[in-house]
């Protein structure tokens, strides 16, 4: 059984790569690295794995896991520049597949080691990455 | 190869253990255990896994698969109070996970062992549930 | 210039008239009749029109129409019964219709007669109103 | 008879007014005036009205439409930041009912007079606005 | 008050004016005008707008304008060939503005003439026409 | 780490086996096998599942999966009729399963080997399909 609770965040960012120029990234990363950062509306679904509790009929109460996701992720990235911010990003370039990684690294140590996590993030209507651990 | 159908429902529940007295199914519930019901627009998705039939080009034939959601599902569950009208939950509380549990033991009996089942339930647009089988 | 905020609750109801028997309520409301209730998602689109106030660039700040919608309109029928736990409807049958207008009549006294306010509300997917008032 | 295109794009921005200090955009417009910017997916409705032309049963090609609103704004906004990057919000705080005049003024000089425009920007799932002109 | 009912259905077509040759459709509709047709699933939006009738509490019973729809609408082009299969455009070019003013007039001989109709149709997620009558 | 691209195209299609009758057709396929052709705005979305390449911080950069769909699917299949203007259904009954099927090999030849693919393509609102290879 797999449960889902999703959540928006609203975030700058721009793709960069310190060890590279400005030419090298902008080839590399397009319009998605002009300099003075761009934004998305990131939708995120947090997927948690297990069995019912036959208790409550819960996987997990969806109420928790909202609040876990809400402290966790949606206060340290709201109406945040990813890069300029957020200590996660300042060495680490804040793709989406970037940005899922570290989602998923946090959730895992809020959520009981008996459930499996899936993160699912989308940037655009067109563009989304899903991460399951490694 | 996988295939989808999608229907809906609309039903009234509450969240509640008939074990605990009112108090505790209030604390663990929240407003989801309120005395008097309320509702949601459940939004059903069917997978069905299995080998194209090389006759028809389909998997199973999507209004097949529809009517039998319709019959089984819609039919029985939709402006229901599951509480209530539905002998499936006089002793199951009707969380979004056993809703799809029992979603998917109705379904199981109708479509033939050959084909793996997955029910997909969202019961907002930010709760959603996922069965495929024990 | 309108600007406009989405805000979603979950309820119960039944469609019912209290001059007619429950044979004629059938008839007339069909399955929305069905005495145990049964639920929706409501989705709530607020529309204020007005101009923009130079000194901030908003014509209602959308923090503040949200505070208002989630005072007045989310506490009030979320997670609730709207026949049996809401008093607007004692004597009023919660059709989309009526509920709209209910909504419009609150929120009226809660923003400024100087912006003309429309009420859009959708109780499934695929039925929805709008009110703008008389 | 209106016709509408929708396109969408990305794009950094931060509310803040220049004549106030730190302290007091931060009152006013809470984590929106986060100095390091955050951003959105802007997704763009133009509407124009006017009637079919029986030559071709457009009232406006929408490929023309879509030309000049890749054109004139997709071009200009996608993948800016909007306060720093973009001279039409260098005295102007970019809300979303601002960016919505400014848009609307662009497109204006490129349509023909007999035709109405109006133009919804949603900003995030949950708000939006509409200009018409004045 | 207005009431919306929202129905779907897939159709092919091509765009295509009889009195030209096929270098001259090509160069005004384009694609639009390949001789093998293609389709969309158009989404249909109706709104009634009249003043709600006290003894049911609807402007017009949802479940009937459903039913008008169904027969009227989808049933004479749902998995049609507009251009072949539809006497409606046999002189006329099935372009989405076309197409809502054809359903408009439909329409209008079964609702009520005490009513007002808009239609909203789209054929894509991008494009999108509304007609209300002359 | 999977991500995921998302296009979209408009075709015609019938449903039709060739060493079937008509009425066979008719049977079997209902009115998907109307001689004239309907259409559907298909909804493709790519998954590529593989490792984060440490240099960029993506799977595969979403602007070359991009340029791949839409040079690869949706050139070849956008406003066309697939039964008639396109050889890969010449043989081949286009239902949903067999058109992800042949987008699934036809990327398979363009995207390395290192990856794993997932088609999911959605026919309507209610009907979908995944391939992930044999």
């Amino acid at each position: 059984m797999k449960i889902c609770r999703r959540e928006t965040f609203n975030a700058a960012h721009r793709l960069f790569k310190q060890e590279w120029d400005d030419a090298k990234n902008l080839e590399v990363f397009g319009k998605c690295s002009y300099p003075n950062y761009h934004g998305h509306n990131y939708a995120l679904e947090v997927w948690v794995e297990g069995e019912i509790d036959p208790n409550t009929g819960f996987v997990v109460d969806l109420k928790t896991l909202k609040h876990i996701i809400l402290e966790e992720i949606v206060e340290r990235f709201d109406h945040k520049n990813l890069n300029l911010d957020c200590p996660e990003f300042k060495d680490l370039n804040p793709t989406a597949e970037n940005i899922a990684v570290v989602i998923w690294n946090i959730l895992r140590k809020r959520i009981d080691d008996k459930f499996k996590i899936e993160v699912q993030l989308s940037e655009t209507e067109k563009n989304k990455v899903s991460f399951a651990g490694l």
